[in-house]
């Protein structure tokens, strides 16, 4: 082959794409009953956009390059820096609370590997302006309803936790480097004890409270079921946090009463361990994973009241999170709910010789015209290769075009589940299934 | 402004990006009517693959840069090559015809204007395997019924013409340079006829004969109406034309004759000064323009015959187009034909006071699952800053919560078009409108 697509990136051949427009339009239908309103941001931003919120190094993770006239510029990694610049703009003209969706591609010069690509296509959902868990709730019921009409439902869960709740954690046990705590956390359900423990000893706790700690984190399992979230919480509280860890666990017990209500009481659950890389966040932090055996990390999200600062707006509280594409597709294919791409064609219809070619024109145009899919032969093959090309399409039926039909004003409609065939008027022929 | 999107490119706040994306549904909806199969290609792609098709001179054009392996890459400024690729590569297992659809983002680096932007989104309509006019029929139908699921009935028509029959035009008028003599052609409707003349001169034709074809052109108007064209060709056929042209002619015959029963002899013309710069068009080249004072040029199309062999495939007939977002916005707009961008939220759901919140989430969360869209306050606002709140998303109508009602298991339903109200239980409120 002279001719390939570039590492990282995939093309999609029917049925894929169709699939995976399907997807997206269920998305987008999900965010607007959810009274979301479509945004859409450029997919090349200057260079600077993604430093401010995620300093230098992001340069390391985005296709940057220099425009024609040497301006440094970024395939966008993400949506969040394009949105906080739009509202930090409007800031002024725009109601709060704003709930804003996108479905964009985006792009990340990493190395690919299974669910991630370098070119990908997210869903973001982001409330600004609300400072309450009741945004957490309603963008984590607002993904509930995105994943359950893509076909996941049943398959995935959230876990949540909060930062501030987790530097107390942290700084109860000892910890004096909290980056670095955060750093070892973040890696839990991915190290040995041993590597945990040593980075906890990095981030400054002592051996023994190592040990605690590693203990309270083991006593977690996957998470805390809102079940058990009130004698776990009262466990807590009874090691005597910080104030600001103590309003964390204020925010997480409101934020867990309102899943019930939300409809996703089912799949939450408290995670002490989650703690998401990213600096931006400010309390409230999740992710969605697979409740099968892999129990992958699907996405993640939480609270950023800072950001819209950052980018020279007035101080806005906000939330949101990220649904990928690829590690949707993994989930979905791996449970056999993979949309199915192209729908099935209504109608193809038949010429017995090409002298028909232009009523079967004539009537494929009606049809579609009257919202039916319609397809006909371009080529002039005989009957039997048509009817086998109608099958390959998986057409409902055939409307075959003949002399003696249309000496009586009709055509022969064949049923290609049943093979029973009728002659219907020409009039008829027409009309919506 | 301390940011800003880059030049050439868009912020697309509500409710625009929600109307654009309601015209890529719609035109969607209407290829797959049209028995086309969505594919999606790469947005970035070796610098190479354009070079293929265009020659050296694309990298001007188009956004090139090195990635980090020091690869030469481009963003995708079209669609046709990717599908070149893939098709070359599956040419032994896809069966023929080939219908596809594109609906992508693309870009080029060239001078912003209006309806010409450095990042736009693109309706590609493909056909392979279809050697007769046949294909440029259904390929024309089919942007006719994307273009009127769009909202463009009757604001646009199309100009065809045929290659070899223009070229053979121009050598009978004398032409010893077709490229220079189709490089005039091209810009016939925006030159003087003094600039006509002396570029046809530079394609080698005599000063007399030059006159005699600007008056052939002249009186072709805006291109020949069907009803015409039968005494056009006669004429045409009169001058005496090379085979190749004649051809030409049959073809333009044929292809026009479809066009009644296809339903677009109601927006097409024959133009023999339509030519289309792109010298890969081997007979049939088309464009979409704006039927109002303006004749904008909207996209255009044509039949490419030998590209799929230049990406290494076997040798296949070809014919496609392509309709932009941005001339297409241009026009809706104009005539008062652009979507409705967000739709209108059906049901807002108001508290009396904050304790009711969680019901308030939970009758959304019903509303939502029944497919209703639905919102509530999630700022612990008054009641009647609620009410207007509902009133800025055009809810069809308000449903409150209240002490009273929730007693007797109802709630109030107010209808805010009317004003009018009634309790309904509790139990009904979530049924589907």
């Amino acid at each position: 082959m002279p001719f390939a697509p570039l590492r990282g990136f995939r093309d999609y051949v029917p049925p894929e794409a169709g699939a995976r427009s399907e997807l997206m339009r269920r998305m987008r239908a999900s965010a607007r009953r959810c009274g979301f309103s479509e945004l859409e941001t450029p997919s090349v931003e200057p260079l600077d956009l993604y430093k401010v919120k995620s300093g230098e190094e992001i340069a390391r993770e985005v296709w940057a390059f220099q425009d024609k006239g040497g301006r440094e510029v970024a395939l966008a990694p993400e949506t969040t820096p394009s949105l906080a610049r739009i509202y930090a703009e409007r800031a002024k003209s725009e109601p709060l609370p704003v709930k804003w969706f996108t479905v964009q591609k985006l792009w990340r010069y990493e190395e690919p590997q299974a669910g991630r690509t370098r070119e990908f296509s997210q869903l973001n959902f982001d409330i600004l302006g609300v400072g309450g868990v009741e945004a957490e709730v309603e963008t984590l019921a607002s993904a509930a309803l995105a994943l359950d009409e893509a076909g996941a439902f049943g398959l995935y869960a959230f876990r949540i936790n909060d930062r501030p709740l987790a530097e107390g954690l942290g700084r109860h046990f000892g910890a004096s480097d909290v980056a670095a705590y955060f750093r070892t956390v973040d890696r839990y359900r991915k190290s040995s004890e041993k590597e945990f423990l040593a980075g906890l000893e990095t981030a400054g706790i002592a051996a023994d409270r190592a040990g605690e700690l590693a203990a309270l984190f083991g006593s977690v399992g996957a998470g805390v079921l809102p079940a058990d979230l009130p004698a776990f919480f009262d466990r807590i509280e009874a090691l005597g946090l910080e104030e600001e860890a103590r309003a964390g666990v204020a925010r997480i017990r409101a934020l867990m009463r309102l899943c019930e209500p939300a409809g996703i009481a089912d799949r939450v659950a408290f995670d002490p361990t989650v703690v998401r890389g990213l600096a931006y966040y400010t309390s409230t932090v999740f992710e969605a994973y697979a409740k099968d055996a892999s129990l992958r990390a699907l996405f993640g999200g939480g609270r950023y009241d800072r950001l819209i600062e950052l980018f020279g707006g007035p101080a806005t509280p906000a939330c949101g999170l990220a649904i990928g594409d690829q590690t949707l597709e993994i989930l979905l294919k791996e449970h056999g709910r993979w949309p199915e791409g192209e729908p099935a064609l209504d109608t193809y219809v038949v010429t017995v010789s090409t002298e028909f070619l232009p009523d079967a024109i004539r009537l494929v145009r009606e049809l579609r015209q009257a919202g039916v899919s319609a397809d006909t032969d371009l080529l002039g093959r005989s009957m039997s290769r048509q009817l086998k090309e109608a099958a390959r399409q998986r057409a409902r039926r055939a409307l075959i075009l003949g002399p003696q039909e249309a000496s009586r004003g009709a055509v022969v409609e064949r049923d290609l589940a049943t093979g029973g065939q009728r002659e219907i008027p020409r009039d008829e022929a027409a009309r919506p299934a």
